[in-house]
């Protein structure tokens, strides 16, 4: 699926769910390299602040450009900046949704800024941000 | 290795290395739920506007965050935010380098502001950007 | 980091702790095509010896060259050999910690001797053993 | 498969071979959090004494326990102990074969020892050592 800016109207928005599992976290410090024990040692983050291994905040940041890409504005979408807040930390075995909403549309620049949420199941926001994106032409 | 604030100074910096492999992509594109041609589809990719196959963004975003993670300020850091401008892709087989830098210190917080810069092996900057940590305390 | 011979004491020790998880055996089972049941076949391994699944030996004995080659000697490491003792096995979700400490200095040949352990999270030892590194030498 | 003690002469030997990958060893690397440039860093390994990125040596050690744990002796073989030299490079591309030969039978501790090759598609011995087992009883 893809979207010209044409098509697109102010509000528009798409989301994108999935359960984050330990094997996620796995094979995301494998890619990273993020070793971090807070992420990876179960008996470190008993002792931590949040008391149980959390997921990277990237990782999930990847639920947001996956439904850019892939739902709104979908393929060919060039992804030109993202900001991030992180809240709240996500635990293994949590279930997020990734939303994102037209909250700008810059025609002649063909140029979209597109508020950015993760949710977890508990309905609270674990990330905020902002996406820029040019979605494309044809 | 985990440094506190008063441990660290304005202009410290630490970065990160890896090859980005088909492997990594593969993997990512599994935990993302991201299968955007644009990452997986060779033959999509070679009529795109980069030619080939690029990394997922927040691929080599999650590098950034090793560094702050792992490095400077180390374990135990707290991520608050991160700005994000993808400026060039990355291709499967690009070296790129993850560098933090240290430009702000808000002592009475706890709280540093790092420059975030992602280059590739042509030393061409991929990704620039702001990160926003809390240090450990102790 | 990176320790010549001339920096490193005998004593001096390093360490690493990651929990082990059953994405971890599942990838080294496809890495190795090492697929026998009693690490990846839950009912066969319930009437086995051990009452559970087990780690692969060497994916714990990974640990040890991880801290070799990145810690203590540290990149540019030349791994030359080791010997292990497999003394317990290591169960899905057990938190291990590899230790490397020197225990023989040959400066004129520029070789290090190591005591290895692998303990887990109730401070038994599931590996010992020795290792035989040539540390970098710029 | 799975052979007792009784079973087994002096010089029986089984082996498996294997090309090793690139995705090989990124995922090595996420299991072990060995994330040594020499293995993962294409621009660092062209500098390095090898010319190019290197395999984990206790990659091509699982093939090793790959054969004993599934061929020689078998499904529910205990291992007990295994001596490694690592005597050249694995290269990513490399074929190796591992191929365990019973050397001692020692039935009353129903132990058996075994040299352990790990050669490459040049015939060049690339890991030697011994493996000490106890094969499975009935």
């Amino acid at each position: 699926m893809a979207r010209t800016i044409d098509t697109i109207q102010l509000g528009d928005s798409a989301s994108f769910s999935k359960t984050v599992t330990e094997s996620d976290v796995t094979l995301f410090a494998g890619i990273s390299g993020d070793f971090n024990p807070a992420h990876l040692d179960a008996e470190y983050a008993k002792n931590s602040m949040f008391g149980q291994r959390i997921a990277h905040g990237m990782l999930s940041a990847g639920f947001i450009s996956n439904v850019l890409g892939n739902q709104l504005p979908g393929q060919g979408t060039i992804y030109l900046g993202q900001e991030l807040k992180f809240l709240k930390p996500v635990f293994l075995g949590d279930t997020v949704t990734a939303t994102v909403t037209v909250t700008e549309r810059i025609v002649e620049k063909n140029r979209l800024k597109l508020e950015t949420n993760v949710t977890n199941q508990r309905n609270e926001v674990v990330i905020t941000g902002t996406a820029t994106v040019m979605p494309p032409k044809a």
